[in-house]
């Protein structure tokens, strides 16, 4: 076989896995979004034979094989050209996906699907008991895991790295540690001054069809088309895509509330710009997909929060919310809107949680996680050890274990290491952001005048076209001339905003 | 290895091969209601693969030795046991399945996709001449398809039994020759008296959310239910599954006309019914369908014209369909609309066609079929071919290609050997209505009461949960008695019904 034929052959296996996963996502899509209740149990057969023909495939000895003849190829290669990326990135995921037995492989799968089971009846009648043996074979089954690698420096390193690869929990500690230092106090700052911020022109009787319309006027002006993504309701909000010409975002809409949709589907619109931004020649590859979630998180909330929560959009957007909604917000100046839409309110629920108070629900979870692994506490403590953290770090009573500890479906579908993402991604959003400003230092007014092409442009080109070319810290020096997260704009960012809609000393 | 763990592990390959066939439905169903149309490069790729693998699993060496190896087994065992049916179909697929070379397979595919696209823009723009290489081509690839097997005593008997198993072409043409001598001259007496009946009832302004709520009404009555099914719009109608519990219809609506998405919507629900009506036990395994098309159709024209066209079912549904479009129909009388949705104009389009000249459109697609195999004629001579006989059998002038020889898309995905199954399923559903009538004396007081389930429930029991078990001429054997299909209950049904609604004498 000539290098050509082997490089082709690999190709041509990988874009076969890539059509699985894209299929997956659909078959996730349609269950959330399109498909009636009864489908559910064979649909969770068809995921499951879905995946496990995907992960059969990546895993054959044959993608070894030709890796293996390809080192050579990779080498002549620029590092950052398609071919090498492909070879490098494919190595990786062949010999990550190889560490662990299909039998262990199998078992997650089946304790996940049963724990997401229970943990829905736990929460639903807030039982901890209930959920407290699926919690622990999950947890068995992280170690048991954990141990198919190599050692790390902690157990949690092999976890996080699952979602977040090349970050050691080490670094992760630093940057909570240095962020929960600068935002307890000015949380404590801005409860003394809870008053200056009155949101309540964000309630009242917002029919869904016309949120739906505000929302997708605002959604194409980020770079929704109707020729290339989807928009629809849902009970919990996420993006996806079975193409790179087929983006589909959901958001929820409360009737009685306008925000919840708007900055929902501002936030889902980050991420599908992030994937619709990758470069064509990508296409029906691994590479064809953001490079972590953390980076992903970066894009999703630099337009719900830089962006959409800014002055300059609303300078933008009030005049048609108000039109949307005769009569409603009539006597709704700019800054009223602007401070509504960034009050803070420690509250128990990490989805319903604001800019500033959502970092510490974040870090309670990345803090217990690591408790849970270690065996810090009996897990049958959990409880208390959440509302412990709750009532310290946010001044918040716990009133039961179902907006506690059991709030998130993260665990019961065994993702641990994945909360801390959700952080990093607001970290980096600010480091991208900054970088964007001195690119573009008129990116205020052209924000303001609804101009957002020119932003989306900088971050397809800085950005989103490398897909999962690099590792996320490279993606990351990439663009902003740093591979760490540095906590020091975010943290800038929050102390300025706050500081000034609070108005504190 | 034991018989049943022989036996187990052909059903799980069979389930995760059947979990496939369902995703392509997806991928095709999501194609034609939801998807964005930037898609579509990407969704051919990806209905591609899933095909392939599809294929590549079932015909497998493995499948091969697992059959040989339950030989035995099978004949052990009832007939007409899920376990001995298992094994007898999947050897059927099986070996029809490795026939055919995955050269000539693949092929045929890149045919089809070419191909398509040439018949929608050679019709777009009514030109023959730019879709002749590509019919040209798929015949070609049709000849070489049916020397992948056996002799048959007729090269076109290979290409009918890929849609109706075991049924020969003389058998067909027997039945059609029948059905011509009694409907051509039954079609001549109606023209004749076309003024007896007057259709202008059914057009009118009908809003489409009301006719989607009509026609949600009637379909809930014959059985949908919104758990376990879904009702889209689409350009081209169809009923697909994912599952037993997963069925979806869709229907088209012309703002101007109220019978094409009310008999469109029957007619999708006849088919939906069938797959609704599998025994859960068949559920995951290549029983899980219909055991035809034939079949299928006699289940989609029994409840859209012997149900859906008679006086009985308008008895219950015309106040309510008055009720739905206030003001619209309160002139018009039970005998009138019942004329109405009957009235006879021969015309160019099946799709449009009436019941009664709908048998003849068909019969001329089958004869051009043998012709064009045969090479009876040049194949650019087939337009001149379809207009003579036309003019012949219906009295039509073809005004142009368009809405004459390339009107259906059948031809250009390869279907050639489809079209006969329409009107066997015509003719089986008049066959099985005796039966129902028989077995159910009261039928018609029933559904005039709205009363649909006894039918429902009939059908469920003698022909539905069988699925796929039987061949199709077992399963009418099953039904009907009898293991052909009889012209002779569609025949009288046609002359009795129009000669009553034009007063032949």
């Amino acid at each position: 076989m000539t290098l050509q034929t082997r490089f082709l052959d690999l190709k041509a296996r990988l874009a076969e896995i890539h059509d699985l996963t894209r299929v997956s996502s659909l078959l996730g899509w349609d269950q959330a979004v399109t498909m009636p209740p009864g489908g559910a149990a064979v649909r969770a057969e068809q995921m499951a034979t879905v995946g496990r023909i995907a992960h059969e495939r990546l895993t054959s000895p044959d993608i070894g094989r030709l890796l293996d003849g390809l080192a050579g190829y990779e080498a002549s290669l620029p590092y950052e050209s398609d071919e090498a990326s492909l070879i490098r990135v494919t190595r990786y995921d062949y010999e990550r996906a190889r560490q662990v037995p299909t039998e262990l492989r199998t078992e997650m799968t089946r304790v996940a699907s049963l724990s997401r089971h229970a943990w829905a009846s736990a929460r639903a009648s807030s039982d901890f008991g209930a959920f407290l043996p699926f919690l622990q074979q999950t947890i068995d089954l992280k170690k048991r895991y954990v141990d198919c690698f190599e050692p790390a420096a902690e157990p949690y390193d092999v976890l996080l790295d699952e979602f977040e690869r090349g970050l050691p929990t080490s670094e992760v500690r630093a940057i909570f540690t240095q962020l929960k230092q600068a935002i307890v106090p000015l949380i404590a700052a801005v409860a003394d001054r809870a008053e200056a911020v009155d949101d309540r022109c964000l309630y009242g009787h917002f029919p869904i069809p016309q949120q739906r319309e505000f929302c997708l006027s605002v959604l194409r002006r980020f770079g929704y088309t109707d020729d290339g993504w989807r928009f629809d309701p849902t009970a919990h909000p996420f993006a996806t895509n079975m193409g790179l010409g087929d983006i589909r975002l959901t958001t929820r809409y409360y009737e009685d509330n306008i925000a919840v949709s708007v900055f929902g589907s501002m936030h889902e619109c980050g991420h599908g710009l992030y994937e619709a931004g990758i470069a064509p020649s990508l296409e029906r590859t691994p590479l064809c997909r953001g490079t972590s979630l953390g980076i992903h998180e970066s894009q999703s909330r630099l337009w719900e929060n830089l962006v959409g929560r800014s002055r300059a959009a609303w300078t933008c957007f009030l005049p048609e919310l108000k039109a949307a909604f005769p009569g409603q917000l009539d006597s709704v100046d700019l800054e009223t809107f602007y401070r509504a839409i960034n009050k803070v309110k420690p509250g128990l629920i990490r989805v319903e949680a604001d800019e500033l108070t959502y970092g510490l629900q974040v870090v309670l979870r990345f803090e217990l996680e690591q408790e849970m692994l270690s065996g810090a506490f009996p897990l049958a403590e959990l409880p208390d050890a959440w509302n412990a953290r709750m009532k310290s770090y946010l001044g918040v009573d716990v009133p039961d274990v179902a907006s506690g500890v059991l709030q998130d479906v993260h665990w019961s579908l065994g993702y641990v290491g994945y909360f801390p993402t959700y952080v990093l991604g607001s970290i980096a959003s600010a480091q991208i952001w900054d970088k964007a400003l001195a690119a573009m230092p008129d990116l205020s007014a052209q924000i303001a005048r609804g101009e957002f092409s020119p932003l989306r442009e900088w971050l397809r080109q800085v950005l989103h076209r490398h897909g999962r070319k690099f590792t996320p810290k490279e993606t990351l020096q990439k663009v902003t001339g740093s591979d760490t997260f540095d906590v020091g704009p975010y943290v800038g960012y929050l102390t300025k905003k706050y500081s000034e809609i609070y108005e504190l000393r």
